[in-house]
């Protein structure tokens, strides 16, 4: 077994300024060990999502660098954005990937929660990681953006988990998370009729009373109507499960599912749950792919 | 891009001396870069299957190692054994793996010819590396066993394609091939009734008329009747395809497939085409992978 692999997200206040971002990823680049996955850079949010992976120490490290570029290159005071954010380093979720547990990953933003409440940052826990019940929804943490942070700062309910209990108007505040692989799933229907994808949205979602850790909602694509989802657990609610949901409500509203697109990464391990689903296999795990075996770099030679 | 993979499933006429045995996959353990996936010895029939993988001149120095140490360790003359074998390295399949095609693997078999016909093994290719349609298929070269080659050496029909045109009894020849990755997939029926099984994997295997790249055995397993698949061209008839006709012959002989089995390992491609075939994904490649990101040796670490 190797060590533990996890995904680090955070989200940071800057979107327009390609030398300002390079500059903030480029110390994730310097950490060794560290694979950058994806960059999103959103010029009308004035706001970029990094992705990047590696063992612990490298993303504990990685985490570290870009909370003092952040803290370095931007100033939440002169910054603007139609994105609500509460600071320079708005939000930041761990993941946990191969080999890890939640429980690791919850681990692993604590001690970046410390390691940024160093530099400056008052941190709040969420997800996973969260301290208390009412701080484990992001948007409870970040309501009101930084004017609602700082107005909440006297509450002892909303004390910082880490870092000073005042807010430095030029940095602001982070949220730190651990939460699990998020997978955005989407089904196309064989209609225009953006309503049919809206209603089946509803049924499907969480919050309509439909499958757990997924949110959903309609949208009108191509000429097509699309069933957007957030399959928020995979292990919860996986593909297979979400998809035979939005084709049976599909089916009760007259329509069907045309085809569906995976947008970014998913986890081999939601891949093997879906041939696991369909082929009804008795067993498939990681260990049964060749490229597992191929690649792992601590798989012995020989037998 | 890195180096095209390939695995090789040489086969040799030991299944029981645990010593020798190990001398000989030692010859591959001792180059740097393989990697050693299986190693299955039957002493009944007194053969071994070694499965191991890794790029083209690491698998070729292995391949002339192995053959090496077969010569070294084991004499035909005194091996017996329920297999019909005509060589100490008796064949010696070369599969392209990740980033080869099966030219790729043509051009593999012949080295790996040229340099076993130079240790002095008549050398037969077969498979997609043959030169002959006559001699594609492997029970047609060896056809007899060691007896049956003996007899057709004169025959310029069946002339070595590499090597000495003369036998060594020691020694014996060898069937060099290149083709597809091989799957061992399995489904169980909920009856005990073996003859069903029997029925099932005859209208699905291709020499039956069935599906292309498939051959089929009904057996009786635990108390279910199994059918037992080699899907010897994944690219031809993959996996759902194969079991969408298992469950249809099956359902026309009034029962149905219970769970079903993947013996060893499956390339991840043969996994994303269940995925893609079922969820009725508009594209997936191993790129959506995660893992695949995480561990490309060459992927770029930033973006």
């Amino acid at each position: 077994m190797h060590s533990p692999l996890f995904e680090a997200v955070p989200n940071f206040s800057e979107g327009k300024d390609g030398t300002k971002i390079s500059r903030i990823t480029g110390a994730v680049d310097a950490v060794p060990g560290l694979r950058v996955l994806g960059l999103h850079s959103d010029p009308d949010h004035n706001r970029s999502v990094l992705t990047f992976a590696g063992e612990e120490e490298a993303v504990l490290s990685g985490a570290t660098g870009l909370a003092k570029a952040c803290s370095d290159e931007l100033d939440l005071a002169s910054q603007s954005g139609e994105h609500p954010r509460m600071g320079v380093l708005d939000v930041f979720p761990f993941v946990p990937l191969e080999g890890a547990t939640m429980e690791d990953a919850v681990r692993l933003a604590h001690r970046a929660g410390e390691s940024l409440g160093r530099l400056g940052f008052p941190v709040f826990l969420y997800g996973s990681a969260a301290t208390a019940p009412h701080r484990r929804v992001l948007p409870d943490i970040r309501r009101g953006g930084y004017e609602g942070v700082a107005s909440r700062l006297e509450d002892s309910r909303w004390k910082p988990d880490y870092g000073p209990e005042t807010l430095d108007p030029h940095k602001g505040a982070v949220a730190v998370g651990a939460r699990p692989f998020l997978i955005a799933f989407n089904a196309y229907l064989n209609t225009d009729d953006v309503e049919i994808a809206r209603e089946v949205a509803r049924q499907v979602r969480e919050s309509g009373g439909g499958l757990p850790a997924v949110r959903a909602l309609g949208f009108g694509v191509g000429g097509k109507a699309q069933v957007s989802m957030n399959l928020t657990d995979f292990e919860r609610t996986p593909i297979p499960v979400a998809l035979q949901a939005v084709r049976s409500a599909a089916a009760d509203l007259g329509v069907s599912v045309e085809s569906t697109e995976l947008v970014g990464l998913a986890p081999l391990e939601a891949i093997l749950q879906a041939a696991r689903f369909y082929l009804g296999l008795r067993e498939l795990e990681a260990h049964h792919v060749l490229e597992t075996r191929l690649y792992d770099p601590s798989g012995n030679r020989s037998l």
